[in-house]
């Protein structure tokens, strides 16, 4: 574990055992350091993030949705993208496994609090920053970007947030291109860090720090002109498959939020198939004793991300297949719930998980599973998943949309609350300020 | 132009032409975020994100250098960062390419205006936090991560910053790894936009970024314990040659600062060597009306990064084989004011500029040069250069680093108050309180 070693060496260095010479060539690179900052201290770039530190580092300027708490811009952004990409529970592009919202409202509605927007801007600022992250990950391509370990929702995120906060400045071309070429200096998110929290931390980066960059640029801050396609572009590093037809194609025919769907589950979009194959087991009323074996053939993402046989907690349990299958199977429901303490080590799960056994099949799409019950009797029970609940050809109804929301918000808000935001929701267009519906979620 | 024209199709489109479908799928995919954002808001790590952003995004917590102005430590530490790495003229870790400073000394002296700290213990952080970063790059090694397009400063400075607030903080070795994941999902920063003051960003964002990344797992907050070298881990996605003993070497043999090195010439360090060779061939006394042609051979980075004609500002000249050549031949120095605006269209300059041509040579490495000069008349005359003024075997004196502090500083400081922080970096071991220091930088 080298990382681990590295960690322990840093932890448990004594800081009274450095030499004096060492200590002397601190004080060189100190001093070195102080006048190369003095020397530069009055150029535009640093005034230019000054300018941003006065307005949007107020630290009332932005609400914590679900409170009325207010922190600085940035923060609230990363609050936002934490407590919405959290659980898994959020939406999703199919193509590129972006989760869209997650980058992009964060900016905006930190964005609007302090530049009144009506509802109807918000929502077509909130499409276009949809379009500009979906539009990237195409780019990039799932295969050449996401597949290899970047977390697109960080990655192309940082562009959709930097792009709706730059429309929501009105900056020409120029600008624009330039709060494109500040996101890619800070667009990132590994994969590896999955199953653990810091993974929400990516959606809640990107939209601070494409809020940032729309800023940046706004003040007058530029990068290069060809900072995505260019030699030591965000492209040529983090992809080796990409497709430019997607930066170039003309915009207004189709719409990539028409392409959004939202999870039905409270984990890995991967996870779906098989959450769908247990409930069709499951309506075949088998007796979990009477399970020998549970093979499940999956796309081989869901056993890269969520092959976790034993997760140890909600996190690990919303990216386990294993929890996954065998909480459906036993509760008829994967909700946030079902991948929770009260489940992970129920007696009943364990006793459907640990029969459970899972393999890639590069055969599957990420739409597909198969999973067979042997039974002790020797019989077989199979079944197949092609295309889940919430997916584009079988999406969440409005009506649904509103069960999820009220389920969700049924500890903070009370019904009356919950009707409230709904109808705001709805009537989005004609609301004439977003603190409205801001402080609505407060239960205000 | 790819970048230029998805830049271009964001600005001229029209919010209003959104139809109504879309904007109802926008309020869908609202709808569905609010639900999650609200049912995941209490959760700790949101309430980690919130305790600091209570006292770390404190308006007045931090003080951009060279001034009393004080922002919240964020903003402080990505200005600082911007100043400090803004015209090249910082500091090297030359098997690295590394700028050491940059990323740790924004970190540790905003953080330590709001938690004291002596002289010695800043000293002591900032060898810890250079250790770290250079040893991630050394992990990372320049062939497979730095040569590809990554800008290790922004990168594993990241690691750099996130190591010396932890150390800061006193975190326990589990945390300290955690700090290290939570800054492997935020090292950022591509060579693409060097040439523009955007990649002075990078180095301002690592100290920002690694400064949260230690705050969070102060907090609590949880990642990958194989961050750097696991499946999807920073290193595998950012590296194809990777040296993973550099993360589990012995601590306190040797320290990485020992090989830090401290620029004489405002420029990228690949540029030393043409300077140098300019600098002999000057001593030689050859008229520059009387040269046919100038030919330079330079390791393959020099072309790669420098390798700009004819800049058009003070970035683009500080990034350009071409003007470091032609100014220091003409003018004998390369220092702030030769890469300014005075000299990057003078005509004494162009008419050198003009006349050189340059090439990558494999057979040289990055502190080698060959420049031959051709005269009208037929006659060659050649300058190799085989390590520069300022590299390891060659360093700046303790007074060389005061006269360039001096020069830095002259518009800002007087006699007295340069004297007196020379002094102070002097003796920083026996300074109380780092805000002392920080004060007298800004004339105090």
């Amino acid at each position: 574990m080298p990382t681990k070693k590295l960690a322990e060496s840093i932890a448990d260095f004594s800081l009274d055992s450095i030499p004096p010479p060492v200590l002397h060539e601190a004080k060189r690179a100190l001093l070195n350091w102080l006048g190369v900052a003095i020397g530069s201290h009055t150029q535009p770039p640093v005034q230019m993030m000054l300018n941003i530190a006065t307005d949007a580092c107020a630290p009332q300027a932005a609400t914590v949705i679900g409170t009325s708490r207010r922190v600085d811009w940035f923060a609230a952004a990363v609050c936002n993208g934490i407590s919405s990409s959290l659980y898994d529970f959020d939406d999703t592009h199919m193509e590129t496994i972006i989760h869209p919202s997650c980058p992009v409202l964060p900016a905006l509605l930190a964005w609007s609090e302090c530049r009144p927007m009506t509802g109807g801007q918000l929502l077509r600022l909130f499409v276009v920053g949809v379009e500009v992250e979906t539009r990237i990950g195409l780019y990039l391509t799932k295969a050449g970007h996401y597949d290899k370990g970047w977390h697109m929702t960080g990655t192309a995120g940082t562009f959709g947030a930097a792009a709706a906060i730059g429309k929501a400045l009105g900056l020409p071309g120029e600008q624009m291109l330039h709060t494109l070429a500040i996101a890619a200096s800070q667009a990132a998110g590994i994969r590896g860090n999955f199953g653990t929290p810091t993974k929400a931390i990516h959606a809640g980066k990107a939209a601070a720090n494409g809020m940032l960059a729309a800023l940046l640029a706004a003040n007058g801050m530029t990068g290069s002109e060809k900072a995505l396609e260019g030699p030591c572009g965000y492209g040529p590093l983090c992809s080796d498959s990409r497709k430019t037809e997607w930066l170039t194609a003309p915009w207004g025919e189709e719409y990539q939020i028409m392409r959004n769907t939202y999870k039905p589950y409270a984990c890995a979009v991967v996870e779906f198939p098989v959450i769908e194959a247990a409930l069709k087991l499951r309506r075949q009323g088998i007796a979990p004793a009477a399970i020998q074996a549970i093979r499940l053939r999956v796309y081989r993402l869901a056993i890269e991300i969520t092959g976790r046989q034993a997760p140890k907690n909600h996190l690990k349990a919303a990216n386990s297949i294993y929890h996954a299958f065998a909480v459906a199977f036993v509760t008829g429901e994967a909700g946030l719930r079902e991948h929770g303490d009260a489940w992970i080590n129920h007696p009943d799960v364990l006793a459907v998980r640990h029969k459970i056994s899972a393999v890639a099949d590069d055969s599957l799409a990420i739409h597909q599973a198969v999973a067979v019950i042997e039974a002790a009797d020797g019989r077989c029970c199979r079944a197949e998943v092609d295309g889940t609940r919430g997916g584009l050809e079988n999406p969440l109804t409005d009506g649904d949309l509103e069960n999820k929301f009220r389920t969700l918000t049924q500890d903070y808000l009370n019904r009356e609350a919950q009707n409230r935001v709904c109808e705001t929701v709805w009537q989005m267009e004609r609301a004439a300020d977003t603190r409205t519906l801001i402080g609505l979620c407060a239960g205000e």
